[in-house]
């Protein structure tokens, strides 16, 4: 698409976090475009990373089973690369208040090793980073648009965007291209469906296939932006293609609210089976609950020229499927 | 002042930094208002520390040289404390692109470990932060209120961001009383005088008290606002004894927009020695400088009833006549 393939094809592109779920995405189709992918993964069980994502691609790829934080490891990895895509993370937000530590270690101290290492040993690199809407924290109005207030709600939106604030940073002090794209709620194939607190969608749609009940929180009225994941692997593509994204941060989501109370009905509708009933809001969510986000995409479709091109329909369609054959 | 004997008399205080510059000016004032002061400072030697700040109160107080970031110091140091003031920062420019691995680790772990050691042992502890106007980085208009965007423009920015933003999230997850007070620059006694790199303004006295030359870059014509720490002081302890701070972030400063060039005039005739010469900008600090700052002081004005005290020819004449008694 778009001339990709004579950006990325025979260039040296590393992902950090890439047996993740966008990761793992991102690289198949990387894989596909020609490119030589380095995968680096620490597999940390708090995180969506499996192996079993990169299957297809094992034998195209390599794959490091290491740490970001490690310097060493970080000065190896960035070594010749033509891109860098760092979507190595932790994610959670009940997990970040839980364990704040770890969310400021990973996020922040890994990324700045990356980045550290990058001043070091490869200043030319081209780095794409995953930030995320949860930056925002709590919203004060809608669409969202990049000047919105870093409002974090939780640990997680603090780490996310400081780690952002770096890249950024590296850009502006020492000319390293980099690039942010906030992420909004991304669902689709090889996104991890045992646990809510790494994204509700897959969460759902694993219920519904159990024939399960979904738990809707005060009315599920709360309204969410969700985008489909090869849209986002688009958005990190081109966003590393184009030089005008160096030093800037874009948000990237469908820019259309969906209700969770719409959205559950949708995924029992589509998988033909499972439930929901509405429960109160548990303590521990409703502390570092945001409100509606959707995001104003203006900034990315102007710039960068990317659109979502996946309506939610045939997204949540494309991710049965392919989860009633990879049920892991 | 305003019945701050009242407020503190008798109570327990914990000065993280309470052997630096604002964190000793502040003990000495505590100590006075008859309080129980545990001063805790790790004296790295990359910081202002020293324990000749505490001299007069070093019989009054209790001193522990211990480091933050550790999880059981912090625990035992928050037991039992009615305020925290968490004045322990890197708060170098310079140093912080030269380093910033310590800078995230001491502003951000160091901050949030004592976070987590109050929401542990003493949730019903008020915690007043010290934050600091790098927070903003690159200016993009002046007066500088507290909306103002985070252009971080140095690592040192992206961790004092940080690190603001959890003492504020602890409040509003755990109702942990907390505040953070934006520095402008503050001067004064007990701001060492060796390292332009921790407050040109002392250093600018220090060398003319040498009659030495003052070195200033592009001509002197950059902005910024001076804040005697007397005032810092009173901010503090306003900001601690109040309800209405809690969970809320204010700049204080002096308002007062002054030149470089202005101020180092001031400096040699009231120091009676010394010179200047015109110098270009060296590369390390271009990169990182922000544009003129003054601050915007209506909200902790109208919240707090705070304002300045000292005016800048008060200010520079105590804090030369301190150092000429006691010139380290």
């Amino acid at each position: 698409m778009k001339g990709f393939k004579s950006v990325f094809g025979g260039r040296d592109v590393l992902i950090t976090g890439g047996a993740g779920f966008i990761g793992s995405n991102l690289a198949h189709e990387l894989v596909g475009l020609g490119a030589s992918v380095e995968v680096l993964d620490n597999l940390t069980p708090v995180q969506g990373g499996n192996v079993h994502n990169l299957d297809g691609i094992m034998d195209k790829i390599r794959l490091g089973i290491a740490d970001i934080r490690d310097a060493d490891v970080a000065a190896k990895a960035v070594e010749g690369k033509d891109f860098i895509f760092n979507m190595a993370s932790l994610t959670r937000h009940v997990g970040s208040v839980i364990d704040p530590m770890s969310d400021l270690d990973v996020n922040c101290r890994g990324s700045l090793t990356l980045l550290e290492a990058c001043r070091n040993h490869n200043p030319s690199v081209k780095v794409v980073y995953a930030g995320s809407r949860s930056q925002y924290g709590k919203i004060e109005y809608n669409p969202v648009d990049e000047k919105h207030p870093m409002n974090s709600a939780d640990p997680n939106g603090v780490s996310k965007a400081a780690a952002e604030k770096y890249h950024i940073l590296f850009y502006r002090m020492y000319g390293i291209r980099t690039t942010s794209l906030r992420l909004t709620n991304t669902y689709g194939p090889r996104q991890q469906m045992k646990d809510p607190d790494l994204g509700f969608v897959n969460w759902f749609i694993r219920l519904a296939m159990d024939g399960g009940v979904i738990k809707i929180f005060d009315g599920g009225q709360t309204k969410r932006d969700l985008n489909y994941v090869s849209d986002v692997v688009t958005a990190l593509l081109m966003a590393a293609s184009d030089e005008r994204s160096n030093g800037e941060a874009f948000n990237v989501g469908s820019g259309v609210p969906v209700s969770i109370l719409d959205l559950t009905k949708m995924i029992i509708k589509k998988v033909g089976s499972g439930s929901f009933e509405m429960v109160p809001y548990p303590k521990e969510r409703k502390n570092i609950e945001i409100g509606d986000y959707f995001a104003d995409i203006g900034k990315v479709k102007r710039m960068l020229g990317w659109s979502p091109a996946t309506p939610i329909d045939e997204g949540l369609e494309k991710t049965i499927d392919f989860y009633r054959k990879n049920y892991w």
